[in-house]
């Protein structure tokens, strides 16, 4: 099942995606939140799929399928092999610690960062000129999980989607701590759809990938995470509690452009697009 | 004007102080969003004292005056002089950076970590035993505020709490950014109230303090804070959007546990009080 919120002749909604018709679920300015109350309420798919009107997916603009979050995404940095390296022989990493970390690295983006596919990146807000990608897929949480083993982490996974973790190299290096180079208003490209976990079997093997301007920049499998799913859910919840609809990017694959000498950052007229394998296109134009 | 959240008969009441009264604004599950609400709203001064039920306040037990943030607190570090020479010259600062930095280094708080004045923070959930206490003032933001200049911040404060940003050291070291050791359950009481700009001239002037089991450990005014608040506004929103209601915690004085050699973490049976002079104390047990 794919859970999306769209905008539709100016009305916000919420439905569910058969084929190419979306399923009604919810409309109105409250629809906004109606995903994450799905969520929260933890339906079955037979009242979901159920009743009320259809309307052509081609005849809506997507937005972020949480376009408000409760709370700030949860994300997960330096957590493949191969960006960790790219990031430590940066200019962008001055710490001394080892390039691959023991413990997952956890910081926030802001709710207000979220933007929906094809809306655009704001380059100009960022005036260390140093906007870069990363793409990520993101895990959407179930119900609420504390103290949760990795071995039962699967049943604490509702979804999947993906995130576009834009960031502002320079704010992200000059602030010490990420959250506010991570946080521009605009920088948090999610979509196109929330997937639930039963449409996603073999996650391991699906390929993510990044592109600019059509070239490929980024692409790997999730079995190249240091610290896979379960494990993140784990190390979350040991001291704190995890809500339905929270949102955690899993991290991002080398090929990010401060991996470039120079650096290829985004600027005003690029387009950036992240793949999954099941989930679809998240596309973004820069400005 | 002093806006608080409290339980009453088991009934969550959101309302306005006046005297030893409260003017009754909401009450029942939802009363638990109210507070925000009323500051979303902008209503006057007259509206929140008009009409309603009152309750003494002896009879209620305070909740934390936002129980319920719409997003994560936000966080600023190492921002009082003295306390930015302690944390360097402690084991827990690995990095080669200068203990002043040069921009405010700002993280956050996940909102399941709020509590309320006397809730207990459950120092066992720190598993690596280095729970510390760090009293701090914060500011609750009025209005949707973006790339306003410090001169021009007063108009976006709404008022001001406190919160204890409880911090588990050695997670906060081992996992690199600060989030996951910031973030436990419990790790954030806030309240007793928040106390409206208008009652609360002078504040450079004002006190803050943190006791452990009555031992005065940290002393200061915010004319002691690095960045200041016009500072901090201007900083969060050259980039992003702030909302009606967001928290801002503006940094810990000296006299945290790890400043101390050996440090002094808490440890159950412990009682830490952070006072501000027109705020009044919250005062939290350990166990």
């Amino acid at each position: 099942m794919r859970l999306i919120t769209c905008e539709h002749n100016g009305v916000i909604i919420a439905g569910v995606l058969s084929d190419d018709q979306i399923i009604v679920k919810a409309e109105g300015d409250a629809a906004i939140y109606a995903v994450r109350q799905m969520i929260e309420q933890e339906q079955g798919v037979t009242p979901w799929l159920s009743g009320n009107a259809t309307i052509p997916l081609n005849a809506v603009q997507l937005l972020a399928p949480i376009p408000d979050p409760r709370r700030n995404i949860f994300c997960v940095g330096l957590n493949y092999h191969d960006h960790a390296e790219e990031y430590h022989a940066s200019d962008f990493d001055k710490s001394d610690k080892p390039s691959i970390a023991s413990a997952p690295v956890i910081f926030t983006k802001a709710t207000t960062s979220v933007i929906g596919p094809d809306a655009p990146i704001r380059s100009g807000l960022d005036y260390s000129n140093s906007v870069d990608y990363e793409g990520e897929l993101c895990v959407v949480i179930k119900k609420t999980a504390h103290q949760v083993k990795a071995e039962a982490a699967e049943d604490y996974i509702f979804g999947y989607t993906l995130l576009n973790d834009v960031t502002a190299r320079r704010i992200q290096q000059d602030h010490n701590q990420w959250f506010l180079g991570k946080s521009l208003d605009s920088f948090a490209p999610m979509g196109p759809a929330i997937v639930t976990a039963d449409e996603l079997p073999d996650m391991g093997s699906r390929q993510i990938s990044t592109t600019v301007n059509g070239e490929l920049r980024q692409q790997s499998t999730l079995s190249q995470l240091i610290f896979d799913i379960p494990t993140l859910i784990e190390t979350l919840t040991k001291t704190m509690t995890l809500l339905p609809g929270d949102i955690i990017a899993t991290g991002t694959p080398v090929g990010v452009g401060l991996g470039f000498t120079p650096p290829k950052f985004l600027k005003a007229g690029d387009h950036v697009t992240v793949s999954f394998d099941g989930i679809g296109d998240l596309s973004n134009p820069v400005i």
